[in-house]
């Protein structure tokens, strides 16, 4: 078994909010997240797969196949989105980094031929990142 | 003389609009950077100034007394904002990368206590960034 | 579960040393490391924690509070600072990157709330880290 | 235990092309990766070592000695190297990242004294790698 | 004036060898570089333009087009080939980081709508780039 | 003519202090800078040359030439060495970024054959660099 990693790039606005919480709550659990007008991040993913290895081409998966499911799961549905505002799994999940990875991975499983999803890694920023290995991990 | 470049952060949503063109244009010229709903990017500034050593400290600018100047005339401004909204120089002028760059020379000129604004750079993304050097560049 | 990693930064001074090894030993086993009047490094810290999504803020930990944790805990303690004359740990132990990734676990150990400390990486330079995941691990 | 990972760069040329596949197969699969005049990367490597820290030196391994065997099994023999013409593992096996970091498992496994080889990851780009953790895992 | 710059990848293989020279000479000016079977790199390629802020977009030159001009005159002949072997201007002069930035640059020079072409810089690795500014700087 | 630029790094302890100062004085200006157990950083050299290409090579400078003339000059000297009390220029004037810029051309200037010095780039930290023309500048 091995593993492979694709990064993919995407920039979206959003905020953090719980409309279950009052104003102060939310300023004082959010600070300057809360701020409703929203912010943005250039978002990195990686994905990364396992399986066997194709004797026949070399690959665990077809690198342009996966960078299509990439593309049409994922990217073409955040990016230059408003996550909050345009995008369906948060319209209910605040659209923190660890709620991303998470609809990240369920845009994601059961699409990827020949190979399972391992991880979905979700950097905000350089400094911050989540990872998700699925339900069952 | 010498140069000094720091750089600082800030995380902003956008959009690209002149609502002097019709939706139609502003589509054809911005593509998915004219949705209305915004996105975002993490910014990355860095301010290059310009001077002479102070034999006594062995600075060109006093490195505290820099970082305070660009968060508050800067960071503080435009992190976790949405730039169009929020930021007074963005109700008339489109927050690209080039406007950008030269609103926050605007911020800083003059600011700087014994050393001369020299550039200012602003990366929108990785790819992508802008130079300005003043007007009588 | 879902895992959360946080970076921070120090700048430290150190060098390698075992008073009970002759010079020689000393020299032969560290090389230019051993040179006790010190060297240093940008030291960078990623912090990784798991835990439970809480529904009410869509975190893990509160970003907020685990980046004070990681200031009061390791930052304003290694920071500007000579490892090995200045932070107790490094009394008796060799501040190596293994040894710091250790000692900084033990510090971080039981102190974030609601979540468990998962990996302590430390980067001594871009190209070498070391990782530690506890001693039940 | 602890984990301690080095880094190092190669620059190769390399061509993916299956001889049992026809023309047309190859350029269906491979893309412009197929182009045999072959194109090239800078690879970097990062290898993962796992291990007690030795009380007497805080190291898990002699980092001297670990960086001259990736020198001499590894970089040596790949670096400025054509992978499929001048590298014996390539003869038969196609160089994709998978591949690679295999082969270079197989270089290093056994060969790293008091220590065990734990994982091999290759970046082929920054946002494309492969990791490899050995036959039993 | 303002300066935009945008980056374009290219991943080639290439060799150094000066016909006119023995094999001796070229090795012991070219060292492994002088393989002729080749090796290759992940270059990275940062074009700046000069030019005023239009008005009516807030940008120097339009993004989609600059990038469109980077992918045809330069990526789509350059990305996946053998320079030497494969890209004319290297038929004759030695595929150098300095002869490439010449070479990209004479293929953009008057391509670029509405701006100046500023600077092409290309790095070959992170630790090595050249920088040109046209013939008449 | 055409500017190449390389890289180096080297990893030093320093401080910041001026004697003709009192205590107080110091800590005031230097603030955590001013602990004279020092502390320490990654440093990154960035060195410009420009020439003209010998029509020969294809160099602005033989590469190999510019490492070893790098090495010998500056990272031998600096490297696993506590700037204040090892290398001989900042027994009088204070480390900071800016005078170990200055301190590098001078080390450099006139060294480099067939080239002239343009440039010398010192990075601190990836957040904080100077850069220094030469005298005439």
């Amino acid at each position: 078994m091995i593993l492979l990693t694709r990064k993919a790039d995407f920039s979206s606005a959003h905020f953090y909010w719980n409309s279950s919480l009052s104003d102060a709550e939310n300023e004082r659990i959010f600070g300057k997240c809360a701020n409703r007008q929203g912010h943005g991040h250039n978002y990195t993913l990686e994905v990364t797969v396992a399986g066997e290895i194709d004797p026949v081409t070399g690959f665990v998966v077809d690198l342009k196949q996966l960078k299509d499911i990439l593309e049409h799961e994922v990217v073409s549905v955040y990016d230059h989105r408003h996550l909050n505002h345009e995008v369906p799994e948060f319209a209910t999940a605040i659209p923190t980094t660890e709620n991303i990875a998470i609809a990240i991975w369920r845009r994601l499983e059961g699409k990827i031929p020949n190979a399972r999803l391992h991880r979905v890694r979700v950097y905000e920023m350089p400094d911050l990142f989540a990872d998700y290995y699925g339900e069952h991990q």
